[in-house]
């Protein structure tokens, strides 16, 4: 590379005189294109192409309090419009997705009080997020009747987190819920720490309910095969992470799985490199492992998730117009069927 | 509080002059006692405290990359001398156990080179160490062929995910490894999101290979009594984090479910609170929940686990002697059949 | 506090069906009311409250790679519209500012460089951001000339930070520069560490130069009285910190010498309050030295500032309209001659 | 580079089996050799080498609440052992050392208090770390005394910065003052934003008084020189950062300045690169601009410098033995008199 080279383009300074749309903001962002903001900017082009291209596969890796952050119809929305295909979730965003489904709430709180008195209130805290007790509770007895009902029908036989997913979502009524959308759109939903979460607890009650004949059976390594033959099927495959932890390192471990290294990724994350630690590896890294194709489209951006991805998807959204309903490539849902 | 109740304890300066042992460092440490010193010599009296409080059932919960850090003698030790009673861990650390328990191992190297051409050469890698896939390779034929042998044993029986660690640490030979010790201590080690690791593709593997008669069958809510059950059974319980996720998750929910909540918690990571995400949530919050007591002894270390961890153990090894190995309050390895 | 009062306001979710204006999804965030996108929304909250508040003056502390992010022109016209007051800024950014009013520019790079390579090439580099030396030696020896020919005119005289800050300003045409702006508008500049920045290199050169007959001089505490006058004879005063360092601590420390604790700050930063340091101190820790009143209106928002302030400028702009034009309370250029 | 050379060190598990002295559990982390712990071990390495490196000058660049940590009488032995040669300063932790050496204190005490009771006591916080105001008070009224004593001396004079430090030091009784010790030890103390710390408002006190006839000037500029040539007449140079901000800026920028580069260096910092800012700027970026030689000794450690630094200091005190005295190549103290 010769000097010149670097020396091509002039950060060019951000103007703001009058009302800006987002992604005009996003324009004047790619226009500086340094820092934060420059890898920002980067990321709402990405998402875009991502979109746009038809042969794509898009996987949205959910960890951190994505429901309790208000980001819960933005999901419905993205499944709704096909903006993604796939979700990879921890257990407690759905969990937070279904107590809202029974008509519970997540109230805006405060860091900043006697945590003991919550706890003899009955009142969790998620940071800055108050949860009644009462609205798990009501969650632990009708989910609990929920896993009998399926088990019965079951009988005996194991599910995989997502056929879990989409069975709860069968079962909730709520249009804005995660869980019903991803049912009635066909969006698998893939939970592989299913256990970890309230859903674990409410096995456990479930199980140990008097007079139960069938106990419901969520087999660890079943949903492995699915996700795998999405990535390989599918021409290319991109992912969103929010976080990081296991989500991002269940699409990553099948697109390497598959032989399909990723086209186009988007990390959004507070975790850093140094620790050795998969929320905060860098794309390069994942480059070595054929996770992500060295030629990707991928970009890092470090910030808040829950405040940076709702920008990214408002300018988004603002390219494509809001009626815009993307076709997916592949029919996920019936995937596996499709496969034997 | 009265005035002179907040001017109590100057903070006595740090005097190093000749040759310090670690344990010495940390009372010099405790009689500074501020910011990142000060908490960590708080970690250390409190992981002190929980080794001799003879009622106390100790959980490791281990996230981030444990092996390549260095850390596997040191957890295998901590086992053997029952410095620790049950392991919560990623999938992922206990692959880097099994890959060095075959003879492979993880090379120190670079965060800073071309990861392009590591594809090329089939080098994995994890920030600053390298791992050679054919030491992935090698676990992944060695362990499909031990998943059919438990497979055949089981027939269609699904074990939990702390069975699975057990009947592969019965497997191996190597008396370093963390598997290996905690099948013959008799500690547990929950793997709760056991699919999201190598594991997962060696099932893959392993159900797709022809013949096969028996799949190997985890079930994900398996672990839910065990583990909760031992923090019922047990008058007390301490939690040492290491990093965060779901190891962290479970052992607090566990303590939650079975309504015993923490007696003692150390949590050592890099994560912060803002985001609402559970790795970096202060312990504090934990005791809306009821997973920690609001009396609880704890600290929360903000910093590399994978330098902090060594240091407090070497801390607390000094203070207990070399011999010392601790009687723990539970077999709990039995726990699940005594319990029916 | 009574239970029910904790549960009054519901997360609501936020809504992406169409284009937004930037202050429309600042808006949403608003309703949301949690973790980063909440405490964004109250920061738009606050500068729009300050910017109404006929009896406040606004401190910007400018730290980090302002000019090389892009946020030049945004802090000209913030200057000119005066939606800020005072700015307190490190040399750096000044320096910055400089080599663009001179025809220098700051070019958009990547962090992934061979920085030997750039070394040879005369390339600097600030993250993914490149500057070409000969912009620093053209604005070594221009920046000479006009440290001589200001040293002639004062002939002996100690300037303050401020006033050498002017010095610059008067002698620069570029309309677009932030220290041309601040001498126009009468916007005071305090670089309270003028010293560490090439302005330190400049004045070494310029005091090495031949038969140089009058060094300049600037006086270290010089420009205290003023900024302690301004925050004393303000009725109200607010604080918005890019980052942290030198310059929030100098607004603070002034506001505390006058006995004018703050009565809005907005702190943006990605600095945290476990190592003690200045920049990640908390606003609840400014309270008990009196820098900032307990009531007051103030948000730490955890992030990279070069990102989110333009966020916050353009929602709260959105709201004035673009032609809005502040007056301000103090005509501040005069405040010392005033006060003598 | 070849594929096997990426293979060769395999990491070497940490045995802790008995009491292990600071250096013994360094070099086990030299046998690791990876992530936080490999990089400390590198720093302990690095730090040594600059001690035994005869024509090594080494600066420490402070930043962040070095005093109330506790590290006061470790610099202090520092710089009486002349294992450090220079010191560049905030001022506020030369403002820390003169509360102590006035017979003030810090206490040890909390981040979770009310501030609003504090500040009714007239106590100060920082994080976990309280100061009663009158310790201020006192010093307040000693220091503008100790002014008008220097300012008589001078009669009109400027100071540098250093000689502002000297000239406190000479003042000052208590023997574990950092500011006494190297006024003893002839070992210059850099402060370049002297003016934004408790300094700046005793001089306002001190600038106020009546009849006061000489006002202590201290030129912004003085110090550039000095520190510039010692950094040019040094074979070698060295930096060690505790945190970053304006010292390690003012160490790269004389180093940069004198055309030499620096052969050593250690950063220990919780800040990171992605903002642009210098604090975490990585060292590779200091290549380009000349800071840093390409082929020096470097390591940037992540994690809390207060917590991190004594051990580092403990491990190369160990290596040395406790009596040891390092020859200094340059007489610092007489340099600028030299100089002319």
């Amino acid at each position: 590379m010769k000097r010149k080279d670097y020396l091509q383009n002039p950060v060019k300074h951000i103007k703001i005189n009058g009302t800006l749309t987002v992604d005009q903001l996003m324009q004047q962002f790619k226009n500086s294109g340094s820092f934060g903001a420059g890898r920002l900017a980067v990321a709402c082009d990405i998402y875009e192409k991502m979109v746009r291209d038809k042969e794509c596969t898009i996987f949205l890796a959910l960890s951190g309090a994505v429901v309790p952050a208000g980001m819960r119809t933005l999901v419905t929305d993205l499944i709704r419009s096909r903006l993604v295909d796939v979700i990879v979730s921890t257990g407690a965003s759905m969990v937070h997705d279904a107590i809202e489904a029974l008509n519970g709430h997540h109230y805006k709180g405060s860091w900043n009080v006697d945590d003991h008195e919550l706890y003899k209130y009955h009142i969790f805290r998620i940071y800055d997020v108050f949860v009644p007790e009462e609205d798990y509770v009501r969650l632990d007895y009708e989910f609990a009747e929920m896993y009998r009902e399926v088990a019965a029908e079951k009988r005996g036989e194991s599910l995989s987190s997502n056929e879990f997913a989409w069975e709860l979502g069968k079962r909730l009524k709520d249009p804005d819920s995660i869980l019903r959308a991803a049912y009635e759109e066909e969006v698998p939903i893939f939970i592989p720490a299913v256990r970890d979460s309230e859903f674990g607890f409410i096995h456990w009650l479930h199980a140990s309910q008097k007079n139960q004949k069938d106990i419901l059976q969520v087999d660890a390594f079943k949903d492995v095969p699915l996700i795998c033959e999405i990535c390989g099927k599918s021409p290319k495959n991109g992912m969103i992470v929010i976080g990081g932890g296991v989500p991002r390192n269940t699409v990553q471990s099948a697109a390497l799985a598959s032989k399909k290294a990723l086209d186009y990724a988007i990390v959004i994350t507070m975790d850093r490199p140094e620790t050795g630690g998969l929320s905060g590896a860098t794309l390069a890294e994942t480059i070595s492992w054929g996770k992500v194709k060295s030629e990707a489209d991928k970009v890092m951006v470090i910030g808040d998730a829950l405040m940076i991805f709702p920008i990214i998807v408002a300018s988004v959204v603002e390219r494509l117009g809001g009626k815009f309903r993307r076709t997916p490539y592949l029919k996920l849902g019936r995937l596996e069927s499709d496969g034997e």
